[in-house]
């Protein structure tokens, strides 16, 4: 796979950074896209970053950073085009420092998200951004695409838990950001410029993190409701007791019951009718309020009220895995089923019960297909993921698929909405962005994107076409 | 003030948007910089903003975008260069729309901090950024600023509770991202690069905003600590035990005390004897928890630890105001007595109490002064100010002021500090941007600015020189 451009690249590298070509650095999660590569370089060191990209402008050799490679939008891999370098972070995966007292970790990007945590917890402190991918993405994937999950809600997405970054500009620069500051008002904010760039912009190669105290109390259960609305009306009333202690607040459809069902019989279910409607709450609570007993009022209050009929409150941390496992174990079900077609959508929340029910009747007026709508219910965002009919193929539905998907976001974004809420752009949805994104925003996107990398060598292809 | 260039923009800017100057619009409140202004103009609306930025554009003619005025490093006037066209938002001042179930409101970029406040409050919600000038400061410029105050501990700074914007680039482009999402990753992060950029790339005119839950149960306690180390230390406890209930932390020194003695003599003092430091903490917390009882068993664990020898914790809403105003006076009492020079500075929370101590015996040794230090402890954040000697005036101090605030910047840079955590560049500090920024970081910056703003005529003068 070596070309020209790469032969004359390799005397130009650090001295020991190649790797032997593997299948993994060419890989993504759904197997959508498939990368090439003429080279895989696996730095050790910031220096040796910098020493790599400055030798690929030169050369004009693209360049495709990659983390722990488990992004869902193809950012991680370039298919066509002039074959690249990848940059692999895998290397680079130390714990620089930790500062219990201070609420910080200071983090290269090769690190995995459950490193973090783990250091984290041998300090007492969490690091609360949580993932099912976690044991495998590295800190610096997400912070470029600048990852969410289920504590959102209470802790805000990647971006809201970096202090600071160090990291390697398009033309070889180290910007040396690792700052611990909750506030630093000197200038743009570059960093926040590259978190969410998908390595367009930059490469980053250590940050400095939040970590947050561990509430004194904590508490799971599972809720039945029998609509969306009413999951709502339910996240409003624990918000307003809570004081902010909601950490997640994740909707699960009954279809997502019965995939579970059908992919994972063995896993445990709390409600053996397989309601059409869950909600699983998790609260975190100050030391001197018992969260069951917040959570058994909330319930209790929430019957009365019409709006729940049914649930389960964890009383040990087993269970509390339990109820957790419910939700977390959709995604692989959904893969063992095979969808149609993923969404990751936002919407504001006044707008998401009348989303569901009008995207179901004008996908039924569509296609034969069953919906799995689940996700951070709290954050407005969705995951909304069309599967064939029972019986059916997949392939039954390739020529209506992208009608399917452009309709949904079509609706989406009509209603305020966003066609990518947490997963990032990456190749995937580059045409989307084109097309739904606001004209002034993309035109200052691009200039930025021009100004910062000339000779368009980092991530060609990805965020912008 | 007139000049070529601006008699020949007025048939190109629309109708009815000219006001008469008036000196209002060429202050700032510390009176360091007078700007000038050739126009004055106050548009309607985003369509009319576009339109003015277009003729100043075309014609050459620089924008000093304006908002409240209240801001503390000269961003918001022109003293030298080109004579300006000053834009000031006063007319766009509408809340366009508020939503209490999403906790999101719309408010034009003109509309008061106390507008939105009290917009929110009425909806049963709150807008947790609070400002002692939150009566003339208007939303653009605490977004255009970034600005903190005194709940960022709990709820962040100005950009953490923007959910987007719509605003004015550089060559009249309107920007359309008013979402009401809490997650969107679609592509760089403009917002955040216009949120703090001081109205150098752009002028925001509306954006949509978060609204918190009001907490259940709230309190507010006066601590007294024998030194700042003992105060982190009690930050810990607190924050440890209220799972992110600690709503606002602020250090008060007995130098702020003594100076309210002198500017403010009337005003109740909880403690007679003006300790050496306090601590004002307030807590919001879920219900079923009493705020008092909380504040009352951390001030007895805290006096057992021998972290706090005294306090007072508030009975009544009006006690809890007598608290804070005793911390929101400190800054007029410091106009009272004239600071020779006033550092907004920031540094990681284990650096503090060091940085405190030795900059105080630093400062000894290169002149005869008093240091009231005071501020946003929580956050790192501290207001070092230098006022003189008893008994001396500040010209006394014209020699070696620049000095001083040389050596008070070097030492917080060198410490992992920053020289302004939440009052911006402006004009004032734009020097030490150049001196003390990172490199790389910096001709990012101008490489953003130029590629923006090719004409150059978006505040001017501001952050980069």
């Amino acid at each position: 796979m070596l070309n020209d451009a790469t032969d004359a690249l390799i005397p130009l590298l650090p001295a020991g950074v190649l790797r032997d070509m593997a299948p993994a650095y060419l890989d993504e999660p759904r197997g959508r896209f498939r990368g090439r590569a003429g080279l895989i370089a696996a730095p050790r060191s910031v220096d040796e970053v910098s020493a790599i990209v400055r030798a690929c402008a030169d050369a004009h050799v693209p360049i495709v950073p990659r983390g722990g490679g488990t992004g869902l939008v193809g950012g991680q891999v370039m298919p066509d085009g002039t074959v690249p370098l990848v940059l692999s972070l895998e290397r680079m995966s130390a714990i620089r420092a930790i500062y219990p007292e201070e609420g910080v970790i200071v983090a290269e990007a090769g690190a995995t998200l459950h490193q973090i945590r783990d250091a984290a917890g041998r300090a007492g402190r969490q690091f609360p951004l949580a993932l099912a991918s976690g044991g495998t993405a590295q800190i610096g994937g997400v912070l470029a695409t600048n990852a969410g999950g289920v504590n959102v809600l209470r802790y805000g997405n990647a971006r809201a838990l970096c202090l600071g970054v160090e990291a390697v500009l398009p033309q070889g620069q180290v910007m040396h950001d690792l700052k611990r500051l909750r506030k630093d008002n000197t200038g743009y904010d570059i960093r926040d410029l590259l978190i969410g760039a998908e390595g367009t912009l930059g490469i980053i190669t250590a940050a400095s993190l939040v970590l947050a105290p561990v509430p004194a109390e904590t508490g799971v259960a599972m809720l039945v409701v029998d609509s969306p609305e009413s999951a709502l009306i339910l996240l409003s009333l624990a918000q307003a007791r809570m004081a902010g202690g909601v950490t997640a607040f994740e909707l699960i459809s009954g279809q997502g019951l019965r995939f579970l069902d059908v992919a994972f019989p063995d896993l445990r279910q709390p409600f053996p009718d397989r309601p059409d409607w869950l909600v699983l709450i998790e609260v975190g609570l100050p030391s001197g309020l018992s969260a069951d007993d917040a959570l058994e009022t909330l319930f209790t209050d929430a019957a009365e009220a019409g709006l729940v009929s049914d649930g389960v409150i964890a009383r040990s941390g087993q269970q509390a895995a339990d109820l957790w496992a419910v939700r977390e174990t959709i995604p692989e079900a959904n893969r063992h089923i095979g969808a149609i077609a993923s969404h990751d959508i936002s919407l504001p929340l006044t707008e998401i019960a009348r989303f569901i029910r009008d995207a179901g009747a004008m996908l039924a007026g569509m296609a034969d297909l069953r919906i799995n709508c689940f996700g951070h219910l709290g954050d407005g965002n969705l995951h909304f993921n069309l599967f064939p009919a029972e019986g059916r193929t997949r392939d039954v539905y390739d020529g209506v698929r992208r009608a399917l998907s452009r309709a949904v976001h079509h609706m989406v974004v009509t209603r305020g909405g966003s066609f990518s809420a947490e997963h990032g752009v990456g190749r995937l949805k580059a045409a989307d962005l084109a097309e739904w994104g606001d004209p002034a925003r993309l035109a200052a996107m691009r200039a930025i994107k021009d100004a910062l990398d000339p000779a368009g060598i980092m991530n060609p292809g990805v965020i912008l076409t």
